[in-house]
């Protein structure tokens, strides 16, 4: 089991774009999920995962990841997560020690951009670019689970307080 | 992504005993199942599995089965599996062509004894040994995942039909 240590930040500018060094797209969906765990199935290029979370404590989530074929995933995706797929590119872009990867999510959640950062500790400190928007880590609706089910494009004006970039 | 062929049935003797050539006793838990999917875990001596499966149509399911670290399924088990866990024996009894898997299960399943034959086709035809009771296949109460929800040991008169051995 892995631990999955991280924190979740809205953009707010396109000043990140130039620093990007890989962007990767990718189709995921989840078998199943509830506050106690997320079943997901995830295709990012020539490789695919089959992931169990565990809940979100603070910042922390116990994680368990295996690789599996891609075109079983790609079946996986057909069979058990109608209705509970997403796109989007993850870019990679490293700031100080510390590589963001940033999500740019399409379809029914077009207009989403989040930045993410792995740390090894809770209090872990990183630098903050200047792109770098509110944190939103821990706010269920972010959770990628939950735009599935809750895509951004369907929010109010009130609750999409990040249009970010 | 495989496809299983299943037919399930009950046992009306112990004459299966003594043609045992192999047991194997197995931890399972499920981390969700519906009438869609359900994600499987399961440790069996040295090696383990996470395992999806599709909707059940007649004898035929899709499947898709993953080898994973005892230990990572030991804590999956723990973290995903609370109060959807149960414990067999699985025996392995050859008849013909074929061997028969039969399960002997404990704890709030006790004296349920099942066993299975799996085949390459639907119509396949199989020896019918004369320990072989009344076929159970797509009875939904037999189901693993559901029998950690409401096991044999709370079935009333009329339902357990098959008390096996």
């Amino acid at each position: 089991m892995g631990v999955e240590i991280e924190r979740k930040f809205l953009v707010q500018n396109n000043a990140w774009r130039p620093q990007t060094t890989h962007s990767q797209p990718m189709a995921q969906g989840y078998v199943s999920s509830s506050p106690q765990h997320t079943v997901r199935v995830r295709v990012a290029g020539e490789q695919a995962y089959l992931t169990l979370k565990g809940p979100v404590y603070g910042v922390s989530r116990a994680e368990f990841e295996y690789e599996v074929p891609v075109a079983e995933a790609r079946q996986m995706l057909g069979l058990f997560c109608q209705g509970r797929r997403l796109e989007k590119v993850r870019h990679r872009v490293v700031v100080g020690r510390h590589t963001w990867e940033i999500d740019e999510f399409s379809g029914e959640n077009q207009g989403l951009i989040v930045a993410e950062i792995e740390l090894s500790a809770p209090d872990e400190d990183f630098e903050r670019p200047e792109w770098l928007g509110e944190e939103v880590s821990g706010q269920a609706r972010y959770y990628n689970s939950q735009l599935v089910a809750h895509p951004y494009s369907g929010w109010s004006e009130g609750e999409a307080s990040g249009e970010g970039a």
